[in-house]
């Protein structure tokens, strides 16, 4: 049986583990204090074509948001999400643990507009509530949606203005950037947002994300922060080995570039089979609309996550590809959708 | 120049690297119900022969220490610790940052004994103060002291007695179990302790602490925590596939024998050599007192920690060894002790 | 000019002012260990015909909130409550600044069924997820409806069930009691609730509320967590005092009747004169809805606070009543309505 | 039965209570936003003569410090204490609660010093430890000694040069600045803290704590913190009068003035009787060591706290007096003294 369930259910890319190997021997620093580290950060802020960000690479996406947003919030004030963002729903509350209230609103494909933020700003007016101050996005979005450029120079504008932060949520930034339909670059980023991080273990690494600070403001003893959030591996070396062999050439976007690529076959053949989706996502999560007793017959060849119930009769399923997706198994499955088995 | 700093300056043993490339594009589940997770406690809970225990994957110590101790505890309840404990010095305050305060008693070779842990029950009286309730301890110790049986015995004990949770941290667990003065096994451990973890990435893994929950209190809703701490890798199987190897032969113990034996090296050598020891430190780590200008001169050859200041004239270093430790270069280190350089 | 704006405008009954200054040079204990106190407790415990539950008396509603839902829950374990529930939206994050995502829900006329946390508990599946625990209701609710008997043991069957915590916010609970609508009698409370508070502050009191805990599972070291939450008063006996005369006859309850009765002139004769409202409430709150233009008439001379748009033209206002509203100010404002100013 | 035992064991001067009946029936905003609290804010800035700090009144000590060291600190940052400070000892762990940990010292007379808070600033270098960021001092400390002016000078100045926060816990703040032995006045406090409370609760008031923010950093959104932790009290014109009533004139400084100069008696008679005490604690609290047996005798006719066994004969205990101390009982307990019962 084949997988689509998600982009993190092999190892790593076969480069990444070459790179383990060399390195194993050498005798680094703990901590991230290792030279692998310190290279990996030198590669990405020339990728960002910015040397003013601080870098810091942590584990994995629930312990970067949680250690970033408690890191930059006081403990009044609050993180607006959509209602499908990760924080809000599929981190166990993390970030209430840490002291904060996720206001959610219902978003718009998946994103954050400014009406929406200008809305939650207006009906939080004094002391008796929460005080809203970070405003979280993912790109991409939860249902595989992309933010344009125009979209996010919004949100900064309106972040300056209001004294909010910006920070987006990148456990899927390379599928995001590589998107045919995407017109930010990774160096677009560090001018329009507050902090971000690259994704790893959802595109290539066995685990790693690197949380880019971009306000000077927001920097400040972020270390501690990681310390104190269990977040500073020993072997931080693992960390910067995998980040300095993703982004020593364009790996990292060689890799979100096949899997949005066997995303867009999957889109675009069952949508040739006459299948339509719940969402436009032009990166690698597709979700198509299926009958439900062809959903059953899929199920006995293809694991994959059973989205949302659309009607009695049909459902969206959810399919994503990765670095490591085949392209033989990808023909299948199309194969399958076009013969409705 | 060749470090003793510490027992996570290198990367992993091969064997372990090797079992991640042969795995590498198997397709399993994330968040660490992979089947090499699975197979890895299978074979942790022989080795404990003990199938009663829940068995989790963390990625380093103070994750563990935190997420275990803030499931334990309720929000008034405290742990106990020798003030040299590292949840009480050199975690950033992780504990606390979950709530909770660590008592801290002087210790007695970096131990915790009965007459502490009463003391402290006793100076607790009422509900003016935090109510003691967890009795945290090291094996080894942060100063490479090791616990025996019987002084583990009475203070299951007195927990008994007492209702308190008995929690090892096991950061060193291998070095401890395999240190030439001990009379532990693995298997006493869960009938003597509510929980303790077996310390990975500091006996050839690349990251990774095994928590054993013994005590059936303490097992519900465990995973819970670990999403909401950061602690739950979505590539759980790179945690799986390390302790599956650590654990299907007796890898993890011939790990910590090499380290234990570089480490008696070291010290019976520099003993002859006529100098002493900060503490009587049975396992991986040893703490000779040498004069400053001896230290000064061993510094431009090794690199180590600069312990604690004896007198004027001398001051304790640490030297650390691991299960990559080079017996040539311990060698080398014992000659320049006897030549004085 | 008048105020309507909320129940908490005036300070005490003078019954209470009186029984302060009868006890003021009585030396007692602190920390609500004085008699006053034990008095009180024994009182209260009288009208709930119940010996068998712990009574703490706080010094207000978000205080007792969050001692209780803190005390009550794990960090994993989350509270629901209606988006209007007072936690949710004017506490400022105070059960979320203890580590707690509530989980909010449109709600039926401010209250929450059955099939609300049954909608909660479906869409909370997994440890990816909060866990759905402790189900917050308010009786009378922030918009003034009430609890009827079957309601609440509908939710209380469901809580035995699912072993939920059901928990009631009484900071009305005296309106809602004595509601010409109400089935319930406060002997009924301890039986159908987990736990609950009796609200003083906005019931005649200076402050205080008297928190009830029925369910034995959760009456352990409450006191630990209302010290450690800056919740024990030192002269407690402030609070004993008072509750002792609220509770040693019935004033508590003729305060209640007075306030409602103030109200129920408001809605019949508001009613009368052709108005509607927005909420169907027979307790001490009532939000008729008035043309814009008559509410800036009417805000010269009276002070309410201004609840919602109801359309270009007009709006839903709020008027509470207390123990200490004044009829004449009512017939006034009545009169004021009817001839339109 | 007489007791020595604290200082809130009666009710509040009677000037207070009248003031509390006069204003009884005026209606007035919630939350300290009515006039009463205004009044008593402009007077208490008149005596700190300093027209430019924030001030804000709350309920009781540990609530106090709770609200203003969470509001003060980020995540990672510590304060420093003296192992006697309320907050280390008495307060069940309220500051650990909101994330953060007491580095505590061992103090010299209750008090702290420059030199224990470099040792502090030294023992604690990296990210590995938390930020020891907020100094906490105590006047009068919980063992009844006083800080002199220059003490705090430099103090204030070292904090001014490591960026420190200087924070005064004065719950007994009162009788300090009217010891005998105090160079200190109200007014020099703002310029030598960054923030510190006026304690009512103790000297004379049923509840309150003012608290004063000097350091313009400190003050932003204040009330958010007050509201998130229970401590924005709905009638929060009990605060308000009171303070209003122990600043309009003198009434705060003749309280502590009476508490001291009863303790003061109780000192120099005792001390004529050829007995010597724990401490030297020019305040109202009294730490006399006599004979076993004799205390036994005293606690038939006083209430007092055993304090502190001095060796197998003797003890220390403490006479705590207040406000409301009567000499005559004052008198009759050195009577008693000298006779030796």
């Amino acid at each position: 049986m084949y997988s689509f369930k998600n982009d993190y259910s092999e190892g790593a890319h076969p480069r990444i583990l070459n790179a383990l190997f060399e390195s194993n021997l050498v005798q680094e620093d703990g901590y991230g204090e290792d030279r692998f580290t310190l290279e990996a950060k030198e590669l990405i802020k020339q990728k960002l074509s910015n040397s003013n960000v601080d870098i810091h690479l942590l584990s994995g996406g629930t312990q970067t948001n949680l250690t970033a947003i408690s890191a930059f919030l006081r403990p009044h004030e609050a993180a607006i999400s959509v209602s499908t963002g990760h924080i809000f729903t599929h981190e166990t509350g993390a970030i209430e643990a840490t002291g904060h209230k996720i206001i959610s609103v219902e978003g718009e494909n998946g994103k954050l507009t400014v009406e929406h933020v200008k809305k939650v700003l207006e009906s939080h007016p004094d002391e008796h509530m929460v005080k809203p101050k970070l405003v979280y996005i993912s790109n991409s979005t939860e249902i595989g949606t992309i933010y344009q450029k125009e979209e996010l120079i919004q949100l900064r504008q309106l972040c300056d203005e209001e004294k909010l932060i910006l920070f987006m949520d990148g456990a899927r930034l390379g599928s995001a950037l590589c998107s045919s339909e995407c017109d930010l670059k990774l160096s677009d980023l560090p001018s329009l947002l507050d902090a971000f991080y690259i994704g790893g273990t959802k595109n290539g690494a066995l685990l790693g994300e690197a949380l880019v600070i971009c306000n000077d403001a927001l920097k400040e003893d972020f270390r501690f922060h990681m310390k104190q959030k269990g977040a500073l591996l020993a072997k931080g070396r693992l960390l910067g080995i995998q980040f300095r062999e993703l982004f020593k050439d364009d790996l990292y976007f060689d890799l979100a570039i096949h899997a949005n690529s066997m995303a867009e076959k999957l889109r675009d053949e069952i949508s040739k089979a006459g299948f339509s989706f719940l969402t436009h996502s032009p990166s690698n999560q597709v979700f198509p609309i299926f009958p439900n007793a062809f959903i059953e017959k899929l199920q006995q060849k293809y694991a994959f996550h059973l989205w949302e119930k659309i009607d009695n009769d049909s459902s969206a399923i959810r399919l994503v590809t990765s670095w490591a997706t085949k392209e033989d198994e990808v023909l299948a499955f199309i194969e399958d959708v076009k013969k409705g088995f």
